[in-house]
């Protein structure tokens, strides 16, 4: 686990980036007395669609046969139901469409290969993006061979192919990130770190927003410990779902 | 319904109530590019016991054979985990435990009749009921002969009971409310207000906070139509639950 130095060091970098908000906003889950104000809310235009695409994170029990926007059920439990319930509640006037369709155990060579039905097909105008976890997971396993450099080559294609197809998308990639406990072992790195940076150096070539899910939990686990968040390392607790879903907003500022 | 002149006086004498930051949150439902600073958060004490009780609206499909704290499955779908979520991201040092009891068709009588096992037994610190809806529906559909002061006493004596055993729980009285629209029609008025100024009586007369909800709604129909809310008047869609569960937050500051 990073010691105590490493994580001031990480919050130090974190904190003199672009997402100030997002960092005063994680510290926040550690220190709930230190409030700080969320991002202006930015005004979403009547109608607009948002996706939530990934994996099981993503998916989180939803129903697959229920397509339908803005059903809870059809959101699944986890981050995107809870941030959909909030962009629902404060912005509704805007009649937002607001989907999931993340697939538990997808990589990015899954979402590449369902991309124009689950993706493209929606025609969204903020499609966020959590995938990474399974790349790693099912390589340690040996049910796949795909490295860092596969990663981040299939997902850059993925979202050139997506501005391409969408050009007013606003693209926003979630961090891959993992808690130091359950299924979560030294193996995973440093090729998990790697994985890390592969993410957020896509998503700086590219211009694309970037919600900082690793650094969020790095800083919580000083206020409870990793299975809190996510009792086998991957999969967030209620609470680490709440987390996520914070930080996604305060982050994308909607 | 009311017309906006109701709607306005309704808004002010809320506002000039003692509940001004939930005023001003609910009207942020209609403005959100108007957002209200929340009230400053409270501190829970460590290991404190959060409870929801009341009808299907708590209930909201939650796994009645699970009983675990803090669980999404346990918790829900509906404001209860939505609550539930934010409390156990902002408040994570508290290490919180956060039980929903509700369960469909209840009425006061029910809840009195399982109120042992269902709350005293789980000796919460902060207790939240919203009770009321099926003590006037169940009268509509001819299986129910409870009139108001029956719920009033009725809810009155539970309350009662609840302070002489636990008398350092913090009890919330969550004001029963209607959309208009789906089952919701003009048989049940003015009966319905009576009931909500029943549980608002009570409240105030035992000193409990009011999470004052159907003034929410009532605003937030300015923003969306009531069907947005609540598809079938009675139980709230994503969107009426977040809203519910953002404004339970405020009022209570936690």
């Amino acid at each position: 686990m990073p010691n105590s130095t490493e994580r001031r060091l990480s919050r130090r970098r974190f904190v003199e980036g672009t997402m100030a908000a997002a960092g005063a906003l994680a510290a926040s889950a550690a220190m709930p007395e230190k409030r700080a104000a969320a991002a202006p809310a930015e005004k979403l235009k009547p109608g607009s669609v948002v996706l939530f695409q990934g994996d099981s994170i993503t998916d989180a029990g939803r129903d697959r046969k229920n397509g339908q926007p803005n059903n809870w059920t059809a959101l699944g439990r986890g981050y995107a139901c809870l941030a959909a319930g909030g962009l629902l509640a404060d912005h509704a006037e805007a009649q937002l469409k607001i989907y999931n369709r993340g697939v538990s155990g997808n990589k990015v060579p899954d979402l590449a290969g369902r991309w124009q039905e689950d993706a493209l097909a929606l025609e969204p105008d903020v499609l966020s993006i959590l995938i990474g976890v399974n790349d790693i997971w099912h390589k340690l396993n040996g049910r796949y061979d795909g490295t860092v450099e596969d990663y981040q080559t299939g997902y850059r294609e993925l979202l050139e192919k997506t501005l391409a197809a969408l050009p007013g998308v606003r693209i926003i990639v979630c961090e891959p990130f993992v808690l130091r406990c359950g299924a979560v072992s030294d193996a995973w790195f440093p090729e998990f770190d790697q994985r890390r940076a592969a993410a957020r150096k896509v998503a700086d070539e590219l211009s694309l927003t970037l919600v900082p899910l690793q650094t969020m939990f790095d800083e919580a686990v000083d206020a409870a410990p990793p299975d809190y968040w996510a009792a086998d390392g991957v999969h967030p607790t209620l609470a680490g779902h709440a987390l996520m879903a914070k930080t996604w907003r305060s982050v994308i500022g909607i």
